[in-house]
């Protein structure tokens, strides 16, 4: 069978936190002034609190409100498949298996948490959401979802992407939102970081802080980020706890499954649902695979930073390369991030998840195989997930395993990204493990 | 139930052919020279002799070969969705349900028919296909198709389009196609063209007419098209024959089904499963949506043409405006096309298909719509099947319908006709009544 489908009636209806089963659990986000734990009080200014309670939650399952599913249920529950043509390809005797979040409205596994974020700023009575966007797939998302619940929608787009991707502009329009390259002249931090470096490509450190200042500016504002946080990597545990059905129903169980790392919230949203099996003993490996340009968990520091540039954020216990860290424009723009989630982080640390870079040649190349033998193009994020689903269905052809990775969304709208690829336009970066004292340098200290 | 979904095993094993079941039958193609019927040998230079079979068929049923159904799995069954959230935003009590064939490799139901013709070549020891493409949605299936089958393949892409979908030749190259702008200097035709009209934006009639003579000229080269005729109509029912298996499931039957028209494969393909039922006095209704710009079906004239401006292609009994007649450049390039499927002119002659036709502005408007309320983003060719069904549903709203409308791409390598859409800078065209005779003043003498 090539695909495995779920039936409406078998969308999880709760969402999983992890948190009470990570063995040393994760940090709480800190005071940037006090240094102390920060409560739910002061991140009101900018979360609505039925968010911030899932955040802080200890509960490990969290119900997923019926207005939410309904939505859902436009894309959802998303097909898994087994890439059989790019296992003939390859020559292995490994099943390849994807959970095919590129079937949602925006494209990619976002719509899973925008929709969610929406709801419950809707339900408090916000009337506008302010936020960043990288390659332009959270961006997309979260326009979707407000037109949904009837909220506005301010997107402050990373610049490189803004430049790269015109079309992930034009599918915010069609959505309704308004949309803005960062840094950009509407806020002060912005104004500031043009001032000093004119010609940056931006990054989404910055364009966070933008939009928390925009969201803190005005009172018929909030905030919403794609990834990162808890209450984000809950919403996308619906892509794992699907999956788990689908194996299920062919009698099938993964050995390997492999996420691409940016802020961290596709690759934990298909892991963790499967890390109590994992815990109680299950053979299952997990691997995080993330950009050699921009390596924050296989060469980072595991310490609390700011989420972003302007450090308005709380401090995040996290593997992170600073958070004033620029990293290079590459093709793969939601993986340029200095951070990676809390959760994503522990999970590395307690050695649950094996972390991997690779570089974007070798990624774009990935996407090139799985797009002639399975006909859907990739975004550049996802080859990224591809290329590690590659290193493992070929590491030992005489020990084929069953790999499970998360395609997280489709590539038409990066098509410009591929053009440049096929002329030779493309180059690798390697970040040098040197650097990191330097890109660190700033860390608040605790 | 928003979607209904079939398991692989429910996907039909074998296409329809309903020329037998039309009342009185499709004229068959005949050979210009002689204007006698033309019989499969003089067409076997261009086509392989297993589709000439199924062109030339009076079986009602013929199997779909193991092959093709293996690439087919890919992505079908398609899903059939109820856009109920459309539906809440008309305010109608009408229900309307899409078959969603946007879900393919390629994005459009063209895919269909691109698998089965690559495979039939391949099978005869072809190496290599020419053809032409409007909106890139045929060239892109065809590539994707050829690189599944391991053939070469040559696109002459609709100079309009070429400027206007880059990432259309993105996604060829991607599958490893070639692609060239038509007219081109490739082609003593194309140069003809360019000499008289320097600054045309070609049209689907002078591209095939270039693949033709490709494919002519060379040994180891066929000619594929992507609508029109009857091989094509009849792989394209797969997406009415998965409907009303669809339909049975949820114990519901459409009132109406509306499909957009442009060489009339999409529209054919929902419907004519449904035809048998209508003959046998089942109350349903085929409307067929055209462009106003290009109003073959309803202002051209039912006779025998050319298929192509070169005069290449045998003659076929068709709704046409003159086989010379270049449409003005309107963003629904699929739709731009002087002649019509000779089963979809059988049927519209019978009264058995309404056509009816709409203005691009409107069409972007309903594409628009749909796309916020079922996320979405539709193709400008399938904008015009949606608008069709809109008015559909809104007609009597005391008179609720059950409404099937084809989904026939998405259109997320389209969005550059949204922004221009959005930016106000495009027009609604009519082709004027008065302008049938000078258009068709060139029709073959038969």
């Amino acid at each position: 069978m090539k695909k495995i489908q779920l039936e409406e009636s078998e969308m999880p209806t709760q969402w999983y936190n992890c948190i009470p089963d990570i063995p040393n659990g994760v940090k709480p986000p800190l005071d940037p002034e006090t240094k102390e734990p920060m409560g739910p009080e002061k991140l009101a200014a900018v979360f609505p609190m039925g968010l911030l309670e899932q955040e802080m939650s200890d509960q490990s399952w969290i119900d997923i409100p019926k207005e939410v599913q309904e939505v859902l249920h436009i894309w959802r529950p998303s097909p898994l498949i087994r890439a059989d043509n790019l296992e003939k390809a390859l020559g292995t005797k490994a099943k390849i298996y994807f959970k095919h979040e590129g079937v949602s409205p925006s494209g990619s596994h976002k719509t899973n948490s925008a929709v969610a974020q929406a709801y419950y700023n809707k339900r408090e009575g916000v009337k506008r959401l302010a936020t960043e966007t990288g390659a332009g797939q959270w961006g997309s998302a979260l326009s979707f979802a407000c037109h949904k619940f009837d909220l506005e929608c301010k997107v402050y787009m990373v610049r490189v992407s803004y430049d790269q991707k015109p079309y992930r502009k034009s599918m915010m329009n069609t959505y309704g939102a308004e949309i803005i390259a960062s840094p950009s002249n509407e806020t002060e931090f912005g104004r500031q970081i043009l001032k000093s470096h004119p010609d940056t490509a931006g990054s989404l450190g910055i364009a966070i802080s933008e939009a928390l200042e925009d969201a803190g500016s005005r009172e018929d504002t909030k905030y919403a980020l794609g990834s990162v946080l808890n209450h984000v990597i809950h919403h996308q545990t619906i892509i794992g706890l699907e999956a788990k059905a689908q194996f299920e129903k062919i009698g099938e169980y993964p050995d390997v499954i492999v996420g691409c790392c940016g802020g961290g919230s596709n690759a934990a949203g298909i892991m963790v649902p499967f890390l109590r099996d994992k815990l109680e003993g299950k053979k299952i490996e997990f691997v995080g695979i993330e950009p050699a340009s921009c390596p924050t968990l296989t060469k980072g520091k595991y310490a609390y930073d700011f989420g972003d540039v302007a450090q308005l954020t709380p401090l995040l216990y996290m593997y992170t390369l600073g958070h004033d860290f620029i990293p290079p424009g590459i093709h793969a723009g939601g993986l340029r991030y200095h951070g990676m989630s809390p959760i994503l982080s522990a999970l590395v640390r307690e050695n649950l998840v094996t972390p991997s870079s690779v570089h974007q040649l070798e990624c774009f190349e990935a996407g090139r195989l799985f797009a002639q033998t399975e006909g859907i193009i990739p975004a550049p994020e996802t080859c990224h997930a591809i290329r590690g689903a590659i290193i493992e269905a070929t590491r030992d052809l005489n020990d084929p395993k069953t790999i499970l990775f998360n395609f997280s969304g489709h590539g038409m709208l990066d098509l410009s990204s591929y053009d440049k690829f096929y002329s030779g336009e493309l180059q690798n970066y390697e970040f040098p493990e040197e650097d990191i004292a330097e890109a660190t340098k700033n860390l608040p200290v605790i």
